[in-house]
């Protein structure tokens, strides 16, 4: 099944989306919102599903073409957004470029933060920023959404429990990270909107490609139409989703609608490209001694897609603009 | 007004309580929930207000007896729960404790973490705990709820947002912070769901105890019937309310419904005792050269309430015991 929430109010509209993304239909008389289908989802999924199969037959009545531009976040604003860090070369990588060693229980017990759910960016919004020296940055990753699970879920139980995946931009302010992590409690300032995929899928829509709770695809990211990276997904990711569940529940159950995210993904071999800004920065100094690309600046765009073996795309495409805050301006 | 949500599914059932705490009435047809109060706060205030005000004079119809063992917190779930650390106090003397000095920007940069939010206890639901070992540990603190607020408001303009008040206990696992802090991104394990206080009350009920976006006014805690501490909580309190939120927004929107906690209410008077254990045990290391007050185990109760100046509660009292994980039981 594919989902999406057309932009209403502050909670958006549930549509099906046709698994070519071309058509929608609605389905807001089986679940007003994407929160409320997964509210009830052992009850409510059958119902979507029969719709969502009759759309992919061109049997629904009152199908219209789907445009990513009407679309919210498919949660535009959630009760949980953990985001992992589940590439440890990613991480390993960050700490070479300063000269730091990262500890080796870095590759057994995951990284993971707190993130901001109150209000994601829609798929195609831009990225409003009030100063450009906070050095915007993007990170291209994968994300789960659950249903409820209970605390102490262990990592061989909670592949289950993977609900909806989607694609995110995980926007980093990375100038404001070093003295946010040096007073010791994480991220806040540093860690503003994030914005996710037009459209978010059941784990069967990926086929074969879903296999150990991972997703084993490369995730490509332009930045103003050129390539940036296209490392793939499957690959050198340390934790899986399971994983990063238990981690998330070792000590409290998660609420239904919980958004789990992979961090940044990155491969070892350099030919794929990065999924963010601040990776391809360290290996420049790695490399040549300095940085050399900078970090977001008013007029960049980001893309960030997902496509399966055939080319077709299987989320939509995360586009976004980086504009001065105040002139607001869909895309 | 005094507001609060019977337990009732995912996000209680709103009703507005009694002044003096012993009398209700349904609001849910004003707004089902407290959320949606708050989503459309300008224009259904008015209306609650209305009932509040029959309520107290005894002229609401359906009027019953107000029973806090029925209520959630009054947010059950929410978008954003944001704890501060507003007693700078206290930070300093947990650092003393460990032989640690603190940076002195701590005094004008308020340290905020993004706690979880997904599912939060009742006031009077047991906390549950898998391991004693943990070091669980109550924080007695104040948090307000607002309505939208701009990205990058300032501190003059944002104690408007501030909609209601609420008491707070959140539960730390103490012996989980050092190593997750070490890592670096923050509390996520060690920060289990937090209690509020069976109801939320506008600014205005706190009438001149409510001045300079603080509360001046003692927050008593009581463990195991033995009175632990009363700090006031307008004292020592460095950064008040307006600031906490505009630090919070320094980079973003925040939505409504967004909580923002002042962290552990400390005084410098030792005489005032303490909030949480952790505050206790810091104060016998420095006085004792070792701490003597265990953490919480099974079987522990705490109480978390604040009078006003003829010695009635405000907000109704938070009274929970720990319990092994499993054995889930409401008092």
């Amino acid at each position: 099944m594919k989902l999406a929430s057309l932009k209403h109010r502050r909670d958006g509209k549930l549509i099906l989306v046709s698994r070519d993304l071309t058509q929608a239909v609605d389905a807001s008389d089986i679940a007003f919102t994407l929160q409320d289908a997964l509210d009830e989802w052992d009850t409510l999924s059958p119902l979507l599903q029969a719709r969502y199969d009759a759309l992919n037959a061109n049997k629904a009545s009152g199908r219209f073409t789907f445009h990513p531009v009407d679309c919210d976040s498919p949660l535009p604003r959630a009760y949980q957004w953990a985001d992992g860090s589940a590439y440890v070369n990613h991480v390993e990588l960050v700490r070479k470029a300063r000269g730091a060693s990262m500890p080796e229980s870095f590759w057994t017990d995951p990284l993971m933060y707190q993130g901001m759910s109150d209000k994601f960016l829609g798929p195609r919004d831009n990225i409003e920023l009030c100063d450009e020296s906070w050095g915007c940055d993007f990170e291209a990753e994968v994300a789960i959404i659950t249903d409820d699970v209970n605390m102490a879920t262990s990592s061989s139980e909670a592949g289950e429990h993977i609900k909806l995946l989607m694609l995110v931009n995980d926007i980093s302010l990375r100038n404001l990270i070093p003295g946010e992590l040096s007073k010791g409690f994480g991220f806040f300032q540093s860690k503003p909107a994030s914005a996710f995929s037009p459209v978010a899928v059941t784990p069967d829509e990926l086929v074969s490609n879903w296999q150990d709770n991972k997703v084993h695809l490369p995730l490509s990211v332009h930045l103003n139409d050129e390539l940036f990276g296209a490392p793939n997904a499957g690959i050198d990711m340390t934790f899986d989703f399971a994983d990063l569940i238990a981690h998330a529940a070792k000590s409290r159950p998660l609420g239904a609608g919980t958004i789990i995210g992979s961090g940044t993904v990155s491969n070892i071999d350099r030919s794929k490209g990065s999924c963010c800004i601040a990776e391809r920065r360290m290996l420049e100094i790695l490399d040549l001694g300095a940085p050399k690309t900078s970090f977001l600046l008013y007029g960049d765009r980001v893309g960030i897609e997902m496509h399966d073996k055939e080319g077709r795309s299987i989320f939509g495409r995360i586009e976004q603009e980086v504009t001065p805050y105040g002139i607001a301006q869909q895309r």
